[in-house]
Order: C-alpha cells, then sequence, then structure tokens
C-alpha cells in the first residue's frame, strides 16, 4: 500500500550537524521492503554513554527486553535497527535473534555484544531471520555516515516522511550537537509498527545525568502524544552521549550546564514528538488538548488524554465540527473531579462555554471557521486548581480506517 | 442523514407482552425529528416500585440530575423520555426545564413531580425548550397504551431500529410479564446521544430487592458494552415494578423467587445490551472478548475493555484480518499482570498462539475464513488464575467516520 505524504509534513527534513563519535551505516535486508535500505547500524566511539526509556507494554519484544537488560550499564558503542519485523511474540527464538545480531554487530565495531542496542520494528508473531542482517552487517561501506536523513528513511514503516530534529548549543565557548531520527505512525500496525527515537549528542555527559535529562523530557514529548491510544511492544527511546565535545564532563544533573542542555533536549523531543502526531495514520489535522484548573497535574493528564484519545472528538474535528459538546463528554467521562458550572473550553481563543452552558459569547460561524485550520487547540479550564497538562494527538480520518483495516493480511 | 439499518439488526422487534399497569403514550415534539414521535410518556399504576443506575459522567445532564435526586424515594408513577435535545450542559435552565415538564406530566397522570422520572437525548448545549413537550402531553391519546414498538421508536435517535427484549415466568403458578425496551447507538454524538433502557415488570417488587436485582444485572449487560469508549452525560437505566400480578410481594433478595426473577432480568438486559452494540454507529460485526486465567475478574475486566476499546484491533476485524498481534499489543498496554510467554489467544475456537508465539497448529485460511463471519469472538487465556471478563464490542469502520466525522454542524 502506498501512502501520501502527510498535509502535516514539514517541507524538509531537518538540517542536522554530524556528532563527532557517531557513524550511521545503511543497508537493504528485505523483510518485505524490496530495494530499500530498512538496516541502521550507529557506530559508537569509545566512552559513549547512554540512557533509554522502554514500552512499558507487559508483551514487550525480544530487542525491548535485551536492551532493558543492559541500559544500566550507561555504555554503548553501537545502535542496530530493522525495519519490517518486530521480533515480538517468537517465543525464545526472539531473544536468540537478537544476540545473534548484535554479535555480528560487535564484531564490526570490535566491541562487546552488550554495548550494543537493538531495536526491531515491524509485523509481530513473524520469526525474524538473522541471516540477511548479519550479512548485510559485514557488507556494510563507509558512504554516508554523517547522513541523518538516509538513517530516518531506514527505520520508516507506515510513516509517510523521514523525522528529524537537532539542536546546537554553546557550553563553555565549545559547539554542542544534538541530532535526533525518530519514526512512528500508528502506535502499532500489522506490518509496521512502533515508535522509535535515537538522539546523539557529543557532549561529554554521564550515563546517570543523561538518565535524569531523558526523563522528564520524554514525558514532557513521546509521552504526551497519542494517536489511537494503542502502545507498541517496542516503543523505544535512546540517548546517547559521544562525548567527543571539549568541555569538562558533566556529571552531576545540579551542573549549571544541564539547564542549557535539558532546553536544548526538550526541544529536540518535542519536536520529534509533533512530527510522529503529524504523520499520524490519516492525520489531517494536529490536534493540541490543553487542560488547566485541575486539581492537580495528574487529573489534568487524564483529562486531557480522554478528550484526545476520544474518538467522537477526533471524528468531530476531522469534520471540521466544533462540537465541544463531545468535549464534555470526554471531560465528564475521565472520572476526574470535575465540576460541570466550573467548566469553560475553549477552540483556540474562541471561548465556548462557561458557567455549565453555551458562553453568551459563543458564535457558531467563528467556532466552525477556526475548524478549518490544520492546528487545532482545546483547552479546558476545570476552575478547581492549579493542575495543567498538555497532550498532541491528530484526527480521526476515513484514512486510519483504510491503512489499518481496508485489507487482509 | 439517512442511516441504513445495521446489517446485525434482528429480524424484527421482540414480541413484547402488555405489561399491567403500564400504559404508553407518544407524541411528536419537533426538535430537529419532523413528522416522527420522538415524546415518550409512560404512565405508571399506583404502588409502582423503581431502581435506577445512571451515567458516572461528571457532566451529568439534568435530567440525570433530577433522576438521582429522587430515586432513593423508590416510587414512580411516570417515566417522561424526549428524543432529539439531551438538555445537557444548558446551565441552571436545565434543571427548570425538567422540572416544568415533570409537572405537566404529573397533572396529566395525578401524582406529584417527583414521581416523573426524566430522560432525554439529542444534542448537548441546545437549550430544551419545554412548551412543546407540555403541549404534546396535554394533548395525549390512549391509540397505542401497550405498543412497546412505538414506545421503542420514540426514543431512537441514530438508532437504525428499536430495540426490544421481554420475558414471560412462572411465579407461585402466575405469569410473570418483564417487557423493556432501549435504544443507544454511539455513546454519544451530535444531535443524538446516549443509552438508555427502561425495563417494566409487573411483579410486586420492593424497591430495594429491585435495586439488588438492577446491579448485577446491568454489570453484565450495559456496563459490558462499548461501541467507542465514550461514555454520555445522559445514560439511565430504570427498572419498573408495577406490582399487578397477584403474587405475595417480593421484598427481601433472599426470596427464593428472586433467583429465577434475577435470571429473567439477567437475560432481557443482556438481550438489549447487544442490540445496542449490534447498533453501534457503522458496525458490521459483532465482537465478543472473553478474558480468562487473569489474577483477578477486575485485572480480567481492565484487560477485556483494553481489546474491546482497541482502535486497531476493532479496525482489524473490520478488515476481516486474523491480526491477533494487535490483540498481544491490547493486553500488552492494559497494565494488568500478563506473562508473554503463557498468554494464549483463541479467535472463535482456533488456538493462535501459545509459549509466547505463534501456535504450531496455526493455519492462516482456517483463520482468515473465520474473520469473515458476522460474530467474532476474540478468546485470550493469561494462564494466571482464575479471573474472567466478557465484554461485547463491534468493529471500527468507515460508517463510524462518516457518522461521526463527515458532516459539519
Amino acid at each position: 500500500m502506498e501512502l501520501d505524504i502527510s498535509p502535516l509534513a514539514p517541507a524538509q527534513f531537518a538540517e542536522l550537524n554530524p556528532v563527532a563519535g557517531v557513524d550511521l551505516f545503511t543497508a537493504p535486508i528485505g523483510n518485505g521492503y524490496k530495494g530499500r535500505n530498512n538496516l541502521l547500524l550507529a557506530k559508537l566511539c569509545e566512552g559513549t554513554k547512554v540512557a533509554g526509556v522502554f514500552t512499558t507494554s507487559k508483551c514487550a519484544s525480544a530487542p525491548i527486553d535485551w536492551c532493558k537488560a543492559h541500559i544500566a550499564n550507561g555504555t554503548a558503542r553501537g545502535l542496530l535497527v530493522n525495519a519490517g519485523n518486530a521480533n515480538a511474540f517468537v517465543g525464545q527464538v526472539g531473544a536468540e535473534t537478537v544476540e545473534q545480531t548484535a554479535q555480528a554487530a560487535a564484531a564490526f565495531i570490535g566491541c562487546t555484544p552488550q554495548d550494543i542496542f537493538v531495536s526491531s520494528t515491524g509485523v509481530i508473531g513473524e520469526p525474524l531471520d538473522p541471516a540477511p542482517m548479519m550479512d548485510a552487517i559485514g557488507q556494510l561501506t563507509e558512504d554516508h555516515l554523517g547522513d541523518y536523513e538516509a538513517a530516518a528513511n531506514a527505520i520508516r514503516t507506515t510513516d509517510t516522511y523521514a523525522k528529524g530534529a537537532g539542536a546546537v548549543l554553546d557550553l563553555d565557548g565549545v559547539e554542542i550537537n544534538i541530532s535526533g531520527i525518530a519514526k512512528g505512525s500508528g502506535m502499532i500496525a500489522p506490518n509496521m509498527a512502533t515508535m522509535l527515537a535515537y538522539v546523539f549528542t557529543d557532549a561529554p555527559v554521564s550515563a546517570e545525568v543523561l538518565d535524569q535529562l531523558l526523563k522528564p523530557a520524554n514525558q514532557s514529548s513521546f509521552n504526551a502524544i497519542t494517536v489511537d491510544s494503542d502502545t507498541s511492544t517496542s516503543d523505544c527511546c535512546l540517548l546517547f552521549a559521544t562525548g567527543q565535545a571539549d568541555i569538562e564532563p558533566i556529571t552531576d544533573i545540579n551542573d549549571p550546564r544541564c539547564a542549557l542542555l535539558a532546553e536544548a533536549l526538550n526541544a529536540v523531543l518535542h519536536d520529534l514528538a509533533l512530527q510522529i502526531v503529524c504523520d499520524g495514520e490519516g492525520a489531517q489535522k494536529l490536534i493540541t488538548v490543553k487542560v488547566e484548573g485541575a486539581v492537580s497535574d495528574e487529573s489534568a493528564d487524564v483529562i486531557a488524554r480522554s478528550i484526545a484519545n476520544s474518538p467522537l472528538v477526533k471524528t468531530a474535528v476531522a469534520g471540521e465540527d466544533a462540537n465541544w459538546g463531545r468535549v464534555v463528554m470526554a471531560v465528564g467521562k475521565a472520572g476526574e473531579p470535575a465540576d460541570r458550572d466550573k467548566l469553560q473550553i475553549r477552540f483556540g481563543d474562541l471561548l465556548l462555554t462557561e458557567q455549565g452552558r453555551r458562553s453568551p459569547h459563543y458564535k457558531e460561524e467563528e467556532a466552525s471557521a477556526y475548524m478549518q485550520n490544520d492546528q487545532i487547540e482545546i483547552g479546558v479550564d476545570l476552575g478547581l486548581g492549579d493542575g495543567t497538562a498538555t497532550i498532541y494527538t491528530c484526527d480521526l480520518t476515513h484514512g486510519y480506517i483504510s491503512i489499518n483495516g481496508d485489507y487482509r493480511s
């Protein structure tokens, strides 16, 4: 199935600086993608530190098990990713495949297999043959070592465009580079799956600090997006620091340089996360749900997700229908503290409801005109406390049904 | 928008016995439905007892507030329902409309307004004008007093067929009748909304026992269905007992006759609930999700709902795709105890997975053939404990998107 490029796609792939200590290799390995490079190997210099966050699925894939087992070491020399087969739910053979391919990558790079991080994305339940991957690793050439767009393309499945984002910052007078790639479209899907993100920096940062930087950045980016409320068996975000930038190592999260680094990292992850939502299966509109005035941030988060995951809200946006009654419904069903008569709902800057009824300032034609935008903000103020949350999603269209339902496997 | 009748609709409306003490009146009141009776008034004889369950929405409609305030009395003389306007989220005027229309119904019947139970279904946020309802109540005629199909038609919104179910049982040598009607399609929708169910019996049952019978029956029927995971502001199920059958009153849930009554009531509510799922917006297939082997019934329920609400599972069924990988995903994301390597997944009687991988007995063509049925059973055995749950849903098709997204309000 050929998919049209999402109307929300960026005009072009981000301009990303090379990150010293990172060499990118890509190669074709089949798995349903003929004539396309769908294997990525990132070779990382000695001394590279790593932190990661992984799917909370109870049915995680074999590569996730592998990465979780080794992430605490905090050291990495390679990242190996294949697209087309998730190596998930295939029994013990899944772990064996990960080990064999990690060994091949380790032999190529000259390190232990434990320092190779592995991801697979694609069909669930089909055994993944390690042989083509091992053959490909043995034949890698140094053609596109700094080509992040080629790397982002290699990890695509149903993604309609390659996703990249980066930042450049100054620490101690030295230029620090952050370059990241991601993939994701539906949270999971048949011959395709998963949200993956890999971010590289040349800053010298300890594994512990990387972890402390990654977790909050992930929370406000990848954990703040939803396409269809479905969670992959293979979701993974890894942050690598090669340490090639010539500054004093950062080993304490209270180091003042961490604030700058965190700001840049947050921006990169946020950008990548929005690129994933904008490539949500069938997406025509980007929806930002902002909840404030909840009794706590956690409560705001539950309400924001209730709105962002509501099929009725998402189809209303698809139909350019200013149907705020469905937002009332989604707030009401969330089960969190809410007072109908204090609830304020906005679409963009337009106040739709106040005091438990339609606002007297509401004008149907203004609301309808607003809904024609390709970026829609739904604002909810519960009027109860200081809790806030922002969640990003996309509309639910015929395209989603076509991609996920209009065929037989 | 004219909707085709659901392919899962019953061949005809159920044959329902009249229930002594219940007179049904219908009338047209406009609200977007020209030339159609969309007001129902059920006149109940003196001594009628009532129990009810209501939406858990924090943004409940004005009629729900009214019913909740009076249900503890346990007495009823009338039921007033309008279709076309939900009288929800309209501020204080909503409560005034309920009170005025309840007063009109009470005057017609000759009782206090507190004994009139009121439901409204339809558009949210539009003030409901009480005048046409009050006028219609004053002009009701005794044309269709025992016509449950006319009553079921009067409360329809996007429903593509009228829903009724009944039972006849013998208690102490006397024929006891149970006759019920319901409406529901999407859990809520723009010019239409909500699941409503009203069940009448001539058995003499105390309000306390009615409540004890209704709650478990509701749990395994209406609370076990999901079309789109969205919960209306107006959901309501009421059980009325007129006491006209000439047997000793039932005032204790341990009365042995309660077991027979419970069995019949459970069957009626289950039938009505399945009729609602089979009329789910765009439904082409009825899906039964049976989970067993969970650590508890509650855990099984969470997992079953995770599967039944997954857009990817529902689109796979729509596409007749035996995509059990999506069931693995939905189990994994539920957050409940699960062991990938103990998980068994069945479609009907076909075992698809065992020991953390595709079953060696799996035959793609058998599974694909099974998916062509219009009733699909997804079975999951977690292999961990004795917890079970069954949830009913329908597939997610282009019809759902068309009904909810293909127009502007």
